[in-house]
């Protein structure tokens, strides 16, 4: 409930169009509202196509599917995350466009047509292993309306593969890092480049700082600066910060 | 050395100008800078007024300056990071411009005149013991050009000290969260916005978590999309990322 | 024994209607309830329906029908905890009254008619997977005789939701908070509020923090006063502690 | 702001009482207020006695004077924890009614006179070094209203000691118990009583498990019902919890 | 090898009795036992019928069986722990006289007869779930030839429980006390008793601090004198380490 | 109060010599010593030249000597550890015959004349650093009647050192092993004897594992049976506990 | 590309037998090669032997057959680590001389035929559990071309098994030394060698410490010079070490 | 005592030329030079100018002084690490030649000459606060009788430093590389060479994994093969491996 609408609901008083009770109320039901530019922000984003996104361990099938009707009635595009296939089947029940990833272990429900994918985002890992985990995070890019540049297995033990994707690395305006067992592949590449890097620890290897503790460790440590960083495996979180600052960027144009 | 250059010098070649000896050094010498987009990248951030940071800790005196002096006879600007009133006055010896930051404990040298500062930054902290931090945040991004908004002591444990500020929230391109203890003020700030947040928990409180662990934990696991994290305490980092999307965004107009 | 009991013995030593070695015998026995208001109070909780608990992990199902046996042999209502539908399939033949708590994973068997219940006590959580613990809290308070009012899923990542149920919060007498990943929202309700507030953390989420401990850390290091906690996952102790508190609060009236 | 001065309000406007951009501005001013029962809230514990506290390490004495300044002019009791004698005597410029607690290092300014304490909190120590925290839960609980009960040094290596104050443990309605080490006293108490206890960990000792941690972990996994802990060394968040839930217990009367 | 035998062996080498070869093979061979006190208390501890422990897991049965037939064949008793039933069937082959003990999950193969049992070793359980430890404690000390009193459940949230016992502790000259959770009853048990006291800490129990991390911390800062620690759930070695006390004090007899 | 002063007690009353209410009353104050064989114990161990122990750090040095002067009224052996000199003047004004050990930073107050010392207790360190901790165990079990051989600086990387003295740990009746970073020590001296072996970790060296973490971890990892454990730099419990042990073993005879 | 290939190239420029373009593109696309001692180097190891590691887990067999066809291709011998026997099956499609090493859980296929060993190294183990880790450093020793001598089983328990060994150990010329639990072996027999050791920690054992942190902290502060560490578990890093020391050495000759 | 000696005096025994007393004198007193190939070893390594090394830290003064008479008097290199310049006064009264290293805070005794440098031996850095630590690996490897070859300054955040220095990479026979904060460059550097890298953490930094925690962890987990690790700080133990490499590679020629 904006300012303008306020304002009317105040004339409409005066002017004994609205009775003082039917005032009260809807004053009071707009209360969140009136709060709320949390909920007037997210309605833009939610027209802009951002993915609303429903953690997938801890709940039955059954609530995820409630969630994802709920969502998508709302004319929202959905994304599930962690899930096995078995949700995917249910999901299709619910809304036929629904699309598993099987690596990202998610599950997407576009709302209305793509648009035009934005450029800017790149994700990189260091290893094989780490894909999972970046295709999350693409998965999230993407439906929040980026083009994604993928590289994959540029693992630091040999630098000059890493060396060879110089161009794309400056043509990017956001990186994403997803690396695991030592976590150095995001100083590396934030020491080469200009623009913002999101480092994904990953819960790789073994021993003492498995788990992803070691990569996450050296990345909060890393000498380079412009680094941030997301939880271990989160691809979800690095995917969608990514997103927010390629639309920021481009919403300056 | 760049790729005109590698075809002039080829072409000179050719014409007998350069002999293959003389060549042959120069592609030598230029190997660093042939690699070397880091470098030209770098050359192109010092000119724009980015800073180049030296951390203090673990640096006498005599080399903080020494590195300073190399730093700034370059045109670079200069920023020490972690250093006491004694580095400054050391530093004003070298450069009479140098500026003391006290809460933050820095040093800023500037190189050239402040240009017109981009706004969309935004400094948040949750509570008192947090400010030294949010300053070094603070002065750097002011260092590589940001116009900085801030807003101190909205801790989460009165909600609606943080509403108050809705406005300057929305109006923010990229919002650094500085808090430490239980470290929910971040969270709180991503989920009302739609632009990036950092968070940087800090080393306030005592007890298990105390250091700034919680408050790390916390972020890391923070149930809001959207935020990104620096390690404990890390000002700098903090506000270099946020100074690195700002001015991308500023960049694509 | 209490020291009318003594008193009277003396008296009846006195009299000699009581031998020296008996009454020397009837102290010794005594003595564990000499010590024992422990004991006493014991009782006293009994009568009241206060449950109680058997941990039920680490027991097999044989141990856990006996413990019970004897506990409802005694007059006391039971509650078994962490247990799957196989051993309330054996508690039933013990008790047909038992009833199966799903996503607590508890059993209870009630001793006796449940009485009025006492409004005060207020259980929330922050997320769909936080449920069971919660549940394992209420059936508790129930149990203890407490009316529960449960509010879920009102995480802070949208603050507006909290704030829609303040007239609940201003309404409780004592508040359970069950929140994993961040554990932000203890702090927040503590800050909303006048009463005691008990938070507890749960074993949702993944990465650095996981298993519950960023949302103890944070609740430990809340900037909110009045905010205890229990471990991670334990929504029996936190049911418990609340009813106590609610115990406490009518018995002054 | 209420519902009854926005119903007024309206009434108001509709009797051209108040022009449609005055009722606009107050309902905008409002907005905080009408959140707000927290800060309401706040009002109605400020005018009972209940202490504001100012977290002393990390501020300068200039910033808690100022703090302190601005909550008595508010009519507000203050307690400042964590500081020297040097803050007191600074504090005593500005309040000569200033009382400093040496062991709590502590200072409180009461606004007006101490009501007629409510009996039913009791303090107790495990050993010697742990008195300065609880002094600090004893000098909160005091502001707040209550008369303290104050048991030192019944640590559980000599048990016996513990159970010459049955007596007391039964007349206890709330019991702060602080230990450090092994940190069992909590779990003792709590096996002794029916009422509420809140465990306070202390920093004391040395070794694996020292600076509070053994004492911590003990109380979070006590066998005992109805323990709830608050972080280590915080007599403060103690001794507040303790007066709320004496208070809770007063009012219901 | 002895002193004494070298002196003969050097005295068979003057005599010409023996070749300088075959001294040197016997002085070579001799050379571990000459060391070797080591070995030579094995032999004693050996023939005193001290058990020889296999650790089970990691082995695979074949191994297990393979070691268990030398030490046999060299007349052992033999101790498997943390084996399964299978193991049991498996040595049941080699040694008829095998017995399973389930929960303990270890075999015994006593070697001879078992001798009169010296008593003096009581180990006490804290809950039911810490039987399993407990029960290797008990089996491993009971192999060494100690008569071995059992008291179980007697956890310090009914502290009553423990005093019962008194008697039984006061006759004790070693006790072994088992405890997960909170850890706290080793402490109890060294303050009311003068013997040595040997805490295990058991992996019972969830959240912070679980799998015996409380516990073991707990033990290792308890405030009574006279207490040592073995490591979570090692029953063998806090059973081991009882038997070597009482048979020292045995021994002086 | 013993069972013949109850039964006694119990004939006054019959024989009317003492009134009901007398005897109740001494029934009442007999409380904590008819609990309390903890009690009796504790004056039996005074009697024979257990020290009672006062830990130093945490208490302003009036309460250490207060506590030390109640102490030795009652005719008690007094042991302060972890003290300054300071404090041992402080002690010399209220006993003459304090002595300070300066290496244990401990004071003694023996309570009549040192009896014949029983033989059997050894005390071994690994390097010169672990002497301090070292002495606090001698110290300790020498004011409990224990002869200690000492036996310095026979660390695992020169494993003959440790084997000269072979002949010692033979006689030995129990071994406290003092030992800092790798901890390796305990393990050896274990295999090597058939006696107990306490083992006590110290705060030596630096980097990951110091402090004496992984030397405690090493201990309670011992690949050899029979070796007990205490906390990081406990000395005094290393010594108390082979006080015990010894004395088990002497009261034997 | 060589310096010798670029002089090259420069003179077929300067000889108009190649373009300026094409001189270009190919000091472009060996821009890799150039910067490439490291890939040079890889070259050389390539033909000497050196085993390519393929790391089994986070890999499908798909992957994993994929990555050894390609390396197998390019003539290198392969090791693929902690896989099954299914992935050996796979790979012997592609290679019949793949061969399973079971405890090691590693798949080898050797390039050409294995030359004559180098001797020098050898691989200990503390415990019979610690096979599986050094059966993986062995396999990548003899990979590399160097014969392993193998002693096993000789943990510091019993210290006369490891003195035994005596010969060998002085006759290594680098020493791999695995071991869990408390981790000593490896210091002991740095103390008894002049030659550079490696200690491999193992996650045998359970407690506090176990997952190889007890062995790892251990070795990393051992108080034998010339001990260096790998991961817990990483028998493949300790062997590839111990080859390239052995290697040095050999090529020094 | 070897073999060959020991057959002698056997055949000295038959021709009775010693008696049987004297041989079992001269065996006894053997026993530990028998065991004894570590103290062959020792001296052997004492020739050849192998320094021995005194831990300063937990040592007064005088302690020092006295341990590096001792081995000074035995004609041994002395290094005494970790002091201040005050203990360097002190033994310079014993040895005018000690000389004091203020950077690594090590005092070296060099007995004789120093003999011609093994060259071989690389020690890097990441930043300038890792200095100290690379001197005290230089100084130790130095003492050892190697030319060391310094390159400092070359982190990971600028890949294009390290590559500069290419050529001494591969001239290295061994490399031990110093970093703290993200701990990144010696994965480099082992990917970038063919001979054993050592990495050494240092406790650079703040926040998590500071103090060297997330430098170990990132060193253990490195992706690179070949990487063997020292502890946090552990320059000494580096220039000792290092050393221990360097010369059996020179041995062998």
């Amino acid at each position: 409930m904006d300012r303008e609408r306020v304002k009317q609901l105040l004339e409409q008083v005066r002017a004994a169009e609205v009775s003082v009770e039917d005032a009260l109320d809807e004053l009071r039901l707009a209360h969140v509202d009136q709060l709320g530019f949390a909920t007037v922000d997210l309605h833009r984003a939610m027209r802009r196509g951002f993915p609303e996104v429903i953690f997938g361990p801890g709940k039955t099938t059954e609530e995820t599917v409630e969630i994802a009707r709920r969502l998508r009635d709302a004319g929202q595009t959905v994304l599930v995350t962690r899930v096995g296939p078995e949700v995917h089947a249910a999901l299709r029940k619910l809304a036929p466009e629904a699309v598993y990833h099987p690596r990202a272990r998610a599950v997407s429900i576009r709302s209305g047509e793509a648009g035009k994918a934005r450029p800017g985002v790149t994700v990189m890992t260091a290893g094989t292993s780490d894909r999972g985990v970046a295709d999350e995070a693409i998965v999230t890019a993407e439906l929040m309306g980026n083009e994604v540049r993928k590289i994959f297995d540029v693992g630091v033990a040999g630098v000059h593969r890493l060396l060879e994707h110089r161009e794309a690395l400056v043509q990017s305006k956001v990186i994403v890092v997803v690396a695991g067992m030592d976590g150095a592949l995001p100083t590396l590449v934030a020491g080469l480049t200009g623009c913002p890097v999101i480092g994904v620890p990953t819960s790789t290897g073994y021993g003492a700082g498995a788990k992803g503790e070691a990569a996450l460790l050296a990345m909060l440590n890393s000498c380079a600066a412009g680094l941030t960083v997301v939880n271990i495996d989160n691809g979800f979180g690095a995917g969608y910060a990514a997103g927010l600052i390629n639309r920021a960027r481009e919403e300056a144009k």
